[in-house]
């Protein structure tokens, strides 16, 4: 059987020069930390997630009654019920309910993309989320949302340890860049994950304004099976 | 001393969202092949580089006598005198000449920096540069060239090379994502860079027009002192 190809996309801004062109399946990442938040929600039995890529839509949502999560710049947006972190999305508060959700690089990347089936992916569901893909037989494009389109390393460490378990363990390669020089990044950071992932500069900005209590849980491996797929504007999940 | 910081960019899309904003250098990097052949050049004694965006632009310094080197894709265009291989700017040729110089990456991202002092890095002048960036005392943004804006490994594992230097042997430091992950790819590949370097998705390309002839030169370090520098539109050679 032939093997299936993997792409790596460091940034949003580089989307559009991608080399996949049909029939492929897009893992969106934002380490720090919609796609954790994302992860932690589904197991803790969210119905659904709303991604909203502006402001006033969310504010919308609001006002419709909807249980409203969005940030900018990693702070909490007034008129909302919560920010992205994990520890927010407990489950006595979104059991069973529908969020409207919108972060700064998170929500912003996945209205780009309209032409693959896109699921979400966070260290939390890393071994999951390689078996289901596994099962798919497609290509995999991984698009890191990195921070306000600049690369970023928490998003390429996962897509580097997402490529290698698909190379290693299932029928994928790759002679895409980027994926080679995530792998090297995951090779480097692997032994001491949580270690290595203090260098990341958006570390700095969570601490300064003191949100960086879910740091470690961030890079913790596998705390959920969840696979949330967005499916007509909304993420659920799919196991 | 306070250090002076190094920022990497990965793509010329990704040049606007730098953060470095005033008083840096922007070190130019297009390892396979168009920076390398731009030291190979200086090293062999040409006068000026004049590198040139467009196609029709190029056209015009060959109608003005100008000895012209011109490739897209890797190609040589029909009316150049050579493409970008090192190995084209012979000393018999070059020597005391000024050319006028247009390729795919390089003077495309060359184009787009005018806010700072421009020089050429490729291994060939690794050292040397070190050396000179360290006695300007001025920030450093090591811009790649890529591949039509994707990211590639070859100017990656340069920027990691030269960052890795300018922190360990002098008063540097970075707090920028992308050097941190361009280190590691460097770190990965230093021990055995030619085979290394195998796995970069532009060897293919030169391998199927039979280009790859100067692909470990591309590879080999500290072929010359000279220091590339853009000056009203020319590139000299500043030592």
């Amino acid at each position: 059987m032939e093997k299936k190809c993997i792409e790596v996309c460091f940034s949003p801004a580089l989307y559009q020069y991608k080399s996949l062109s049909k029939n492929y399946i897009v893992v969106l990442v934002d380490v720090l930390r919609a796609t954790t938040a994302i992860c932690a929600a589904f197991e803790n039995e969210v119905e659904a997630i709303i991604p909203v890529a502006g402001i006033e839509k969310a504010k919308e949502f609001k006002n419709q009654g909807f249980l409203v999560a969005a940030e900018r710049d990693g702070i909490k947006l007034e008129f909302a019920d919560f920010g992205n972190s994990p520890f927010n999305f407990q489950k006595e508060i979104v059991k069973g309910k529908t969020i409207a959700y919108s972060t700064t690089n998170g929500t912003q990347a996945l209205a780009m993309v309209n032409d693959a089936r896109v699921v979400i992916g966070a260290f939390s569901n890393l071994n999951a989320l390689s078996h289901w893909i596994a099962q798919q037989k497609q290509d995999v494009l991984i698009l890191c949302a990195g921070w306000k389109n600049k690369f970023n390393l928490e998003d390429s460490l996962f897509a580097g340890a997402l490529a290698y378990k698909l190379i290693n363990s299932f029928d994928y390669s790759t002679n895409c860049d980027s994926a080679h020089a995530s792998i090297d990044i995951w090779h480097a950071a692997k032994d001491n994950l949580i270690e290595y992932a203090r260098k990341c500069a958006h570390l700095e900005r969570l601490r300064k304004f003191m949100l960086d209590d879910v740091f470690e849980f961030c890079f913790t491996l596998d705390t959920t099976e969840c696979i949330p797929m967005l499916m007509d504007g909304k993420l659920k999940n799919i196991v």
